[in-house]
């Protein structure tokens, strides 16, 4: 990969090659299809879109939510799969070292940012990971949400090829009961008719 | 495509249909590559790394932009162009009808929105578009800054593909110039750099 060496300051060149290293995101496959069920979606995608979800979807949390946050969390949760992969939601064995891999690899990422700016950029991620504020709790329940109607639409792929059943998908989606009660329905809603539809094994 | 009628809600049935109609960013190809250039970026990817962009380059802005509304114009910026297709920013045949193709688009797909939420949502794009606000205006510094970075990664890929030359780009860019000077000087480097390296014309 070309440098930015030539830059003359060198703060702006560290933060061109932060950009220009997240590219990379564009490359991080996810499980689930895009909605055409045409190709699999890759991370950068994946977090546009559930940033737009967080906005359309705001009005549906039970706390009052700052939705530009919540947006900004949503940009920046996944950037240390760019050096851990994708952890599938239901892969068990991935979830074991999920937090090692990622924390080393947010060390390498945001370690790569001048100043204070990898530390700032680093509590976003924390904070979504942590799950503890009304932002992040949004921005959780959007990352839950976003896939599920990919997977609707895409005919139940990621459920079908790795034989995840109903209750297992409502376990994971649990967060959205508490906080979203009108979006709990939809999930519900989404899943039964998926078994109807023989997408999704009860 | 698979519908959502079943869902009980119709306000939010009419929302999660817009989320799942505006998948198609995935699919609507842009005219630059991907740093590594593998193939084409799409409208998701561009508007999600445009819109990190403005929140790692904040600090270069010359008047106060609220960043997390900045980051919310990148990630709705592009929508009209799941119906009017993407305009390359060097198409001067296409950009004679640009503004009623895009109008058009925004009837359409802001419309399809329950209540005022559209008119919200359109009300981004516009602020967009007319480029008059200090959030406006830096992300469509970033709508520049971001492909520049691309551009360059990939070999030049669309200034030879298009025989775009050096006066044409710094013309297009002039907004950084008066917005903001650090950014400036960082696409001049970026340029001669890439007319040493033979990947852009002089």
């Amino acid at each position: 990969m070309k440098t930015f060496d030539f830059l003359s300051d060198d703060r702006l060149r560290q933060q061109v090659e932060f950009l220009a290293l997240i590219d990379r995101m564009k490359q991080v496959l996810r499980q689930n299809l895009v909605a055409d069920a045409s190709r699999r979606e890759n991370d950068a995608e994946h977090s546009w879109h559930m940033a737009v979800t967080a906005m359309v979807l705001s009005e549906y949390a039970t706390e009052p939510v700052d939705i530009p946050k919540a947006a900004e969390l949503a940009l920046v949760h996944d950037l240390v799969e760019i050096y851990a992969g994708d952890t599938f939601a239901y892969d068990t064995v991935g979830y074991q070292d999920k937090a090692a891999r990622e924390t080393a690899a947010a060390e390498r990422l945001f370690g790569s940012l001048p100043g204070t700016q990898g530390a700032e950029l680093r509590a976003f991620w924390e904070e979504f990971e942590a799950c503890d504020t009304p932002e992040s709790r949004f921005a959780n329940i959007m990352d839950r949400f976003q896939p599920l109607i990919l997977n609707y639409l895409s005919g139940g792929h990621t459920w079908k090829t790795f034989d995840v059943h109903k209750p297992t998908i409502l376990k994971r989606n649990e967060i959205i009961r508490t906080w979203s009660p009108q979006l709990w329905i939809a999930v519900n809603e989404i899943l039964d008719q998926a078994v109807k539809e023989g997408l999704l094994k009860e």
